[in-house]
């Protein structure tokens, strides 16, 4: 009998959620919109029924479904059950697990991560990084977020806050304000936006060549594309944007030794392989030879975030049986 | 029967060792000056020797002694049982565990780390972070090292080398050489020898008022003695040491969300009260309040690094148990 998971990714414009095995093949994937102005409850209604859904199907399977897996934005709080502060959907504090098992119609474990370490995870256990036990996961989309494991668990800290790199400030005193209301966070840089913003300003100070107008750069892609054509103002909007993130990978290598960084979301596998050269250049710089020697750069090969959510549930497996052997 | 384990840290100028129980009692302690210049053969023999003398007393108290420990300067690999680079000692190559092993009258299984990984170690089981699962170790003295310890785990990294929190590159265009070979690493600002060199370059600045000559700051206790009297300069030197440790803590806490950062060294310890000051003071603007509103900045606790080293041995045994219980 096959052993299933479900996994439920909730994001601020859809929710994916695939039905899994623990080999990771998918038997079922589907991606509902979120439409989080309809407040929690619908949402919540919405995660549930799919869930029952899934669970139906794995049935059907004939399968051992052992639970759900789901990341989220915000402060996910994975004892508690609980995620605060997840601002693009409208969530001021919502008690995720309760909630969605009060709506299950067959009782069913329920995990929650914060979404980049579910997308860590689904490296771990199906991406860029299998059979690694040491590396972070950093995702670049319209914000920058990150997933630490380290001897192939997942670090939490102390109240599940790890691995919070986007609202790092590199630069305290004159950096850009961030959403988040501190100034100069790597996530101002390093992220859709961040790299909009970089555009726009080296624009008003027209210190590159360029065929971008202020009316052209309202999102990241216009930025890229450019780049892709050789555009000399692009590529230095996006330089920039890959030294900030050296500053923060030199401090996650020296810190934590990883043998891979994995690079994902949107804007970060569309400028990849700058980044990536923009590293394997200066990292030597920063930090010592023993540090970085054996690490590889490598893009995100999950296809899936819900996949990654659904991982949740063999880590739990896994922290079980651990557990079963002492302390 | 008491469980009873060995100790050693081996330091440039002197090797600790101590003889403890589970519980951390110290059934005998001694130092013995290290004496690097006269190869590593030498020193070996004395830790074999030091060794069997405390094996002996083991026997003599009835204990079950369970093995030893070892905390080593430079580029540690507890696998191979190898130290590298270890430029205070003379060493390029040394494995160390097969080398003390050898001289041993009666075998004994033999665990080695980074001195501050076994620090880190030592704070956990008896000092300043007992019953805390995430925290960071900083060492700052003659250089700067770390320890991390998350979920209660010793962070190695993929190669050994995690915690390497001295040797990142803060300022590598502009930063001071260090002794590395990169330039601006924490460590020529965090440490003795980097007040030292910020007091120096202060003074031909003449920026600040002080009683303080450049002859008169030959070492970091000159310039901590004469901060303890108010001297404006000697302050302001110190000042700039604690901002660029608030510099890697950021990134630390943002990082690996701690609940303690326990501060050690002999300069550590020294100034411990204007660290914790700068922290508290800059942290809430480098890093989201839920990364830092549950950390607390402690000072280090542990009297001798030995006993840190001991507890490699402890640390090897839960590791044992763990594996027990599956992957």
């Amino acid at each position: 009998m096959n052993t299933l998971a479900i996994g439920i990714d909730i994001g601020a414009t859809k929710i994916a959620a695939v039905l899994v095995t623990a080999e990771g093949q998918v038997l079922e994937a589907r991606h509902l919109p979120t439409l989080p102005q309809r407040g929690p409850a619908a949402v919540l209604d919405d995660i549930g029924t799919e869930i029952n859904r899934l669970s139906a199907v794995a049935n059907a399977y004939g399968g051992n479904l052992q639970g759900v897996g789901m990341g989220s934005p915000g402060l996910v709080n994975p004892v508690e059950g609980s995620v605060r502060n997840a601002v693009n959907l409208g969530w001021e504090e919502v008690f995720l697990v309760r909630e969605v098992q009060a709506r299950l119609s067959t009782p069913l474990p329920v995990w929650i991560e914060k979404d980049t370490n579910a997308a860590a995870l689904g490296e771990y256990y199906w991406g860029a990084a299998r059979g690694c036990e040491d590396f972070v996961f950093l995702g670049i989309g319209s914000g920058l977020g990150g997933g630490i494991i380290a001897h192939g668990d997942l670090i939490r800290g102390a109240d599940g806050n790890a691995a919070e790199v986007g609202h790092i400030a590199l630069d305290p005193e004159h950096g850009r304000l961030c959403a988040c209301g501190l100034r100069g966070c790597v996530e101002t840089v390093v992220s859709g936006p961040g790299l909009v913003a970089v555009a726009r300003r080296l624009l008003a100070a027209q210190a590159h060549p360029t065929h971008l107008s202020v009316e052209a750069v309202q999102e990241a892609h216009a930025v890229v594309q450019a780049a892709a054509a050789g555009d000399p103002l692009a590529l230095a909007a996006i330089d920039e944007v890959a030294a900030a993130l050296t500053t923060l990978v030199a401090f996650i290598v020296g810190l934590l030794n990883p043998a891979r960084i994995v690079i994902g979301g949107g804007l970060g596998l569309a400028i990849f392989d700058h980044l990536r050269a923009r590293l394997q250049r200066d990292l030597p710089r920063r930090v010592l030879p023993a540090s970085h020697q054996n690490l590889h750069i490598v893009a995100s090969q999950l296809q899936n975030p819900a996949l990654g959510a659904a991982c949740l549930v063999w880590q739990a497996a896994r922290r079980a049986e651990k557990k079963g052997g002492g302390r």
